[in-house]
């Protein structure tokens, strides 16, 4: 076990080692992950002191979540910027490291601005590192809060949509601290009903093909206690046909100007069966995730990801054991395969977003045209 | 590699190792399974030599798919005849080892019948279990006639409903010569479609949590030289938006008398999907597998299996590797996992369902008795 595992002990079920933090080591600054891609085995961080290894952090999703990804980005503008690399070129490879995601190509872009504000206004590097370093906090800080607001605009909708409590939530891929400056956003709900004694079950698929269901909600849902029970993302159907799920929560990476929302492949399914079956489909997402120069669903780029994601299936390690993880061989050699990390729900499958500046419900881009003003005054004020 | 494997060698891309196939060894007779846990890795045979071997192949599912298992009760009714086992208990502990293909038991009876119908009629042991064993390869060589006709019936309704051809197909779990005397069910569907040059795409569904999709339709498919892409079963939503399904084809474990169909889990959401964009849903299964005494979906007992399938993953042998196939976990240590292994999907969402006595469609309550009546018809005939 690394050494940050006992020393950062937090008995209120949080996770133990941040997901991101900034450190000032002897030699420069450094921005450790905590390696998503080796949980829930092992609580190991990823030390990245260069653009290069963040990159590459985004990419195997060793970091990931469109909240968390937009922290990371603006972090590692900071972080070129403290290391004295070029700036404009790493802000540029870091925003285009993952497609879909709007919050990364925007919390780049506003360190990025902060440090060319700084340093065309006569500062110089370091100061302007420290523009740079300074942005990324208080994203991150204001990341933190969202959540909190996000997670009481969420549980007051599920009451209003639920009355009578006892919530039996189904949620898909991973929403929570993990994602997140705070508790995360779809989860955070989860977490608020839980805390609030009205969440009676939280459905967790598994989601494949990076089971970041299985490894990562439960792992967070464990750690609050949460009454949570896991299952494949085929078993989604059978809870829907027995009556045993009252809403659906799940994230978002992008929301385009028409309400379509692009979210982890296997969110469009569920809203389909949500649909059918009469039961509320909620994505809880910052209004940072909001894009209105993206019109519409056809409009956002999906990011299509490695065969190998679906032919092989990623071994975890035992805890202790050294090395990345592997992954072994499921189907014939040369199987090709499709794989889209994403998919677009349209507007109308979706019940309502919920943002911090509260919940669009129904889904229509005059909606969202009125939420992201309503984000700017209050930034503005 | 076992001997067989070079010995089978069969040009015409069938399986080499024949599914199911009965020995006569010097020490008595054998069951020899192709154990489908091991596939694709390697093709290697189970020797049955008992039924407690045999129920275990079942529970494991080295033996599977609803035809196969009619055929594997069979001879296993012969198995415990011919060694001169208890052949009620026997019968009764084969029939009971998984509880939703209701071919499983229907094979066992039918054997069971046989054997007692000569041990009855004056014949001692000897001529039971052949009596028992002539059943077995009478239900054996049916199921192969029934696969010819299933494909062609099959065919011809979707050169009906999809007039053009240039099929785009999506399949779910695995339905084909590993789960019949034949070629299978839905899979040979495709595979006529593949030979009659019809068949654009063949998309194939992992199939969580024991990868049939990945692990065995891959395999045949690739075998028959089919265009085949594999997905994770999240991903089917993303291809029907993009309008790349013409027809979902799936087999049936168990088909009740208002025409309910259970079948691998997971088969249900497409079946909502389907429907959702108004893409044809077709059930192919042999008549045995309609079940007149089943009233409805709900009726139908669908198997609950151990959490351990989705919080572990199993890892299949390299080529070469001895002993069992192993699991890593993937969710943290106490994790509850809901597993069904089947769902139930409604007649209404049922295009068709084809058997190899011709297609019920609309699927009414009607239409599956005198599709039954067509069939006891021809038998007596």
């Amino acid at each position: 076990m690394p050494d940050q595992y006992a020393q950062s002990h937090d008995s209120g079920g949080r996770i133990r080692t941040p997901s991101i933090r900034w450190d000032e080591s002897s030699d420069g600054p450094v921005l450790l992950l905590l390696d998503q891609t080796r949980l829930p085995a092992e609580e190991v961080e990823l030390a990245c002191k260069d653009v290069p290894t963040l990159v590459q952090a985004i990419r195997s999703l060793a970091v990931r979540g469109a909240p968390l990804l937009g922290i990371a980005g603006a972090y590692g503008v900071a972080l070129a910027a403290g290391r004295g690399q070029d700036v404009a070129e790493a802000a540029e490879a870091i925003a285009t490291a993952r497609p879909t995601a709007v919050n990364l190509g925007r919390g780049v872009r506003r360190a990025h601005a902060a440090y060319r504000a700084a340093v065309e206004g006569g500062a110089g590097q370091a100061e302007g590192a420290a523009a740079a370093l300074a942005e990324a906090k208080a994203l991150h800080a204001e990341d933190a809060e969202a959540s909190r607001r996000m997670a009481g605009h969420g549980l007051t909708l599920l009451d209003v949509l639920l009355p009578g409590g006892g919530h039996r939530l189904l949620t898909h891929c991973n929403t929570g601290a993990l994602v997140s400056g705070g508790e995360g956003t779809a989860l955070a709900v989860a977490i608020a009903a839980h805390r609030a004694g009205r969440l009676r079950r939280l459905w967790v698929d598994e989601t494949r093909p990076l089971l970041q269901g299985a490894r990562l909600t439960a792992y967070e849902a464990a750690r609050h206690g949460m009454a949570y029970t896991l299952l494949t993302d085929n078993a989604a159907g059978s809870l829907f046909a027995a009556g045993e799920v009252d809403a659906v929560v799940i994230g978002a990476d992008r929301i385009a100007a028409d309400g379509s929302v692009a979210n982890k492949v296997g969110s469009y399914p569920l809203a389909v069966l949500a649909r059918y079956h009469h039961v509320p489909f909620i994505v809880v997402a910052p209004v940072t995730t909001v894009d209105l120069d993206t019109p519409d669903g056809a409009s956002i780029e999906v990011e299509q990801r490695a065969g190998q994601e679906v032919t092989e299936f990623p071994v975890p390690q035992e805890a202790g054991e050294v090395g990345a993880p592997g992954s072994r061989s499921v189907a014939p050699v040369g199987t090709q395969a499709y794989n889209p990390a994403f998919d677009v729900t349209p507007p109308d499958l979706v019940t309502a977003i919920v943002t911090e500046y509260g919940a669009v419900s129904p889904v229509t881009a005059d909606g969202l045209v009125e939420l992201c003003d309503r984000s700017r005054q209050v930034t503005i004020s």
